[in-house]
């Protein structure tokens, strides 16, 4: 099978200029199928305030009323899509930036309301992924950029990057051999939370439930390496996570972050 | 060759919500290769007042200075761009949202700044279009949808929708019979400006030099028509200018609107 990274940016790349334009340098040099997702930074907050646009979280989660999905919208699937775009096409990178429905690429469900109705928030499975045209795009050399949007029933729907880019790492795992890539604040897991050199270079399951028992993971890691021992499970070859600075050495062989597998 | 309808909706149907759902719902049933180019409506300068950026126009032709283009380009690639794409993948119809930075799909020059400085502003030519990714598309029964914007040396630019449409049907022509389809407030073009049902049902390239003569055409019309014959002499099969609640007779093969051949 064809290697495929899948890569995963936050606030800490899209929120400083010269970090992203740095990462997506190296990131057009990828000579691999690739796909970015990005999330929204800080822009929607900003533009919220100025449009008189409150944001509400529940648990860290931004609930999603009506105003606010037409910000995230606005936002995520306009501004920062198509600005990554067009950057990355400068560079030589065939970018083609979508949403999940475009192509109905990810189909969704609301959420439904339990205790806390999150709004217009949409919940992905592997098996909603259109994958067959995800491959035909992918066979063009075309890199697919992912804003955290899905829709459902005639809506977009706010979803959370992170999920995306798993949902998406699973669904494409039975056609390529997918290492899923996380960009952190940090070089990766560290042996001790305390030293930014203390790396985990390799973390196969074995290691992980060896370390699990010392308390040597922090509880900000403990849920990504939970969604990353699950992703390996239902099919994707190998998780990283890593600095984004580190890009180029983490989709080689040799990973400064720390490569999880089975 | 197979049939491709080129379909440009502007302000009169985007901006009222009955027109549109309407609109779409005709849209759907087309059972050919269709693309959708949409304008931007009165939403962009609705929100651009809201933030404080105010419009300038030079004769009829918004100026995009940075935070006009900032505003398109989260107004009509994100907001309207995907309302209408989830909108379309409801009624059925595989929707594709796209600018003309995805895929490089249409590659622009920026204006050069003569008397006036139009600013972040494209200006396009059929032989810049991606037509074989297009076609990629088209051949998967993708519907793509276009928002009035290009690319140009890593930045967004604005470009006119209209103009966007019969680019497209130009580069397009060489693989498709083309009709590409304006929608417009009234039911085509008149033989009498003061008659709404003396529309002109077709209008070959013989009768219009036999009426110019005459001063049938307004001056709002005659722009339209050279453009549409300039469309003709470039290999677009047909241009039909008619009303957006015709679309289904104005697909078909007896038009409501005027059909404009050579």
């Amino acid at each position: 099978m064809e290697k495929l990274f899948i890569i995963k940016i936050g606030g800490n790349v899209l929120d400083n200029a010269g970090a992203l334009e740095a990462f997506l340098k190296d990131f057009a040099t990828i000579k691999a199928h690739t796909i970015l997702i990005h999330g929204g930074g800080k822009i929607a907050t900003k533009l919220g305030e100025q449009l008189g646009i409150a944001a509400n979280y529940h648990n860290g989660r931004r609930i999603t009323d009506a105003p606010t999905l037409d910000l995230v919208t606005m936002v995520y699937g306009g501004l920062v899509n198509k600005q990554l775009v067009a950057q990355l096409q400068r560079l030589g990178c065939n970018a083609w930036g979508v949403t999940g429905a475009d192509g109905n690429l990810i189909q969704a469900t609301k959420r439904p309301v339990k205790d806390i109705d999150y709004g217009f928030v949409g919940d992905i499975k592997p098996e909603n992924v259109n994958t067959k045209l995800l491959a035909t795009l992918l066979q063009q050399n075309v890199v697919p950029v992912f804003a955290p949007l899905t829709h459902a029933d005639g809506k977009i729907l706010n979803t959370n990057a992170d999920t995306i880019a798993s949902v998406l790492a699973v669904a494409l795992g039975k056609l390529y051999d997918v290492r899923l890539i996380f960009c952190f604040e940090k070089k990766g897991v560290l042996r001790d939370v305390n030293k930014a050199e203390s790396v985990i270079r390799h973390l196969p399951r074995e290691l992980y439930d060896q370390l699990l028992p010392q308390g040597v993971f922090a509880d900000g890691i403990l849920p990504k390496l939970e969604n990353a021992y699950a992703a390996l499970n239902a099919g994707v070859k190998e998780v990283l996570i890593g600095e984004a600075i580190d890009l180029v050495k983490n989709t080689g062989p040799e990973t400064e972050g720390t490569l999880i597998t089975l």
